[in-house]
């Protein structure tokens, strides 16, 4: 028996917000001091070390649920599977259902409840659950499937990813343009292939110093008297953090998986900031004492921004469905995925297609 | 090998907040009209149905994750372990933390990293997320746990289920006294014995109709203006369901178990009306032609009231450390663990000691 994802499926918001869409913010320091630059040269300086040109924001009557149940319903349709037979819903996100204009997370019920709702779902043994992991969230929601088939408490898993982080950022923090919205889902079930499939995982957590890298926090305007929080981060720090430690997490899957980096054909990196993306992927090969090949890595960051979990769900859709130009996945070849968040947690999955 | 719980810790908050207390409220209908009783009514009322007196809320500087630490750090002790030693912590909430007198929920980091954080574990290897799935969050958490241990992820788990009901109760709603804060945890690990620990679990998600019997939404009070919305349920529909639906999931899990149902010490109910928890327990004996024996089921709501996740496994601490009157739990004692609420989901457990 091996364990494979048989479907995938994504959404990406019809709204395009690009980079001179924030050419009329304020945007100041942390300590809430003018930032001494125009806003034209924040946004290029932006958009050289993160990658991020335009960004998709979900359209303002839907909610993370709807489309996270739009992308699974794609994955279900791709698949070819009765959505009848599915044991479990796994939805990674991190705010809930945040309305378009409020600042309230609706997780009760449940964002997977929601979804199994919505795709009209009768079967009650299909179980419903929500994970909290930050953008590593959707990789971690594959592991458990992987827990769940491998201990015979499942044959079929729908594991999705979904986030509306436009819904909870400062209009006053620069960090703001990174974040963007949109889902993405893949059917993960057993199968009767001899090998391939989802070969080795690794997964941490480091909380002891890094656990608020990532926060919700107050804007930067202190002019403003409300108490309002949004996602905050200390950018320089998780830089430092990642480049040290996802390498090594990346390495330490690969290893256990017996495969040759070499046969390694694509990464697929969760999206946050291009430069780093870069400066993780080449210290994972200067680990085995290589260059990063050409092509290994695949970015949609410069039109589609870091929307969390969603974003290696839809990377991965989008090449299989021969919609990201230059690059193609086919049978039989390796896949690592690899992400990193708030938590701070770090996972990475040697896949083979 | 058996998967057991080999040690449990809860906390109950300090503060007692008597049905007294709610005298004087201004309780409305759902539609905004008056309710035609005086408040003193409502309150005899409401616990003649409940079952409630009391209920505790969490002190003003404390949130959901450090209750949520409390609690783990006695059941780490009682298990006398190594804290270093636990591969995953599981914590199930619903609202992630929600600060004293604010609106917003806090899910960033997850809680898990909180509770990691505060529990001092350098071990990276050591994974923490979050599980949302209603007030069976915290026994759905136990299932995992045991399918990550039987799947060869995980040796030891901290499992915990910590609320904060108190922050997101509506001041017009008679349904908000049911609401409690409170934190439950367990340590699953594996162990050597040969028979016991968890024999058979059951799990259901009704989310075709049921999805939206517990939600989040406005004040009753329509004179209020802001948005702001609270933890609403139609008490009706979900009396109505859960006596139908929990006695036969309960019926499914023991008879799965192989356990004679007359040898069932305790059945530790998920506790949000004592009317509905007993006719739940009575009509599940009913499925086997059986009265419900005498003090099969323990009960603290009347001094707890609702505390969600944290219910059962504070309940359980409680029996075990020998501090509910009337009520024993021995080594070779078989347990019935059983909950229902928002998804609307439906749990139990079948566990020799």
């Amino acid at each position: 028996m091996t364990i494979k994802i048989t479907g995938t499926g994504s959404y990406i918001p019809n709204t395009v917000k690009k980079n001179e869409d924030f050419y009329e913010n304020q945007f100041l320091n942390t300590d809430g001091s003018a930032i001494n630059a125009p806003n034209e040269v924040i946004v290029e300086k932006f958009k050289a070390i993160t990658g991020i040109g335009e960004r998709r924001y979900a359209d303002k009557k839907l909610n993370t649920s709807d489309i996270a149940f739009f992308a699974a319903e794609k994955a279900i349709e791709n698949a070819n599977i009765n959505r009848e037979d599915i044991d479990y819903i796994i939805v990674a996100h991190n705010y809930g259902d945040v309305k378009y204009n409020t600042e309230q997370s609706d997780t009760i019920p449940s964002i997977a409840s929601r979804v199994k709702h919505l795709l009209k779902i009768e079967n009650p043994k299909c179980v419903g659950y929500d994970i909290l992991f930050g953008c590593p969230g959707w990789i971690e929601g594959v592991i458990q499937a992987k827990a769940f088939i491998s201990s015979g408490l499942a044959k079929k898993c729908l594991v999705i990813g979904a986030e509306t982080l436009s819904r909870v950022i400062d209009p006053h923090d620069r960090d703001s343009m990174i974040y963007s919205d949109g889902a993405g889902a893949v059917i993960v079930e057993s199968t009767n292939e001899e090998t391939g499939g989802i070969i080795a995982h690794e997964t941490a957590t480091y909380a002891l110093d890094e656990a608020h890298f990532i926060h919700f926090g107050e804007t930067n305007n202190q002019e403003v008297s409300d108490k309002r929080r949004y996602i905050k981060m200390y950018g320089r720090k998780i830089y430092e953090f990642a480049i040290v430690n996802v390498p090594q997490a990346m390495k330490a899957c690969l290893d256990k998986s017996g495969v040759d980096i070499k046969d390694v054909k694509k990464i697929l990196i969760h999206q946050a900031n291009e430069k780093m993306d870069e400066a993780i992927v080449k210290r994972f090969y200067k680990l085995y004492n290589l260059k990063m090949p050409k092509d290994i890595m695949p970015m949609t960051i410069g039109k589609l921004g870091n929307s969390s979990v969603a974003t290696i769900p839809t990377l991965y859709d989008l090449i299989l469905k021969g919609e990201l130009e230059n690059h193609a996945i086919n049978k039989g070849d390796i896949v690592l995925f690899a992400s990193v968040g708030a938590g701070m947690n770090i996972n990475a999955i040697v896949y083979k297609v």
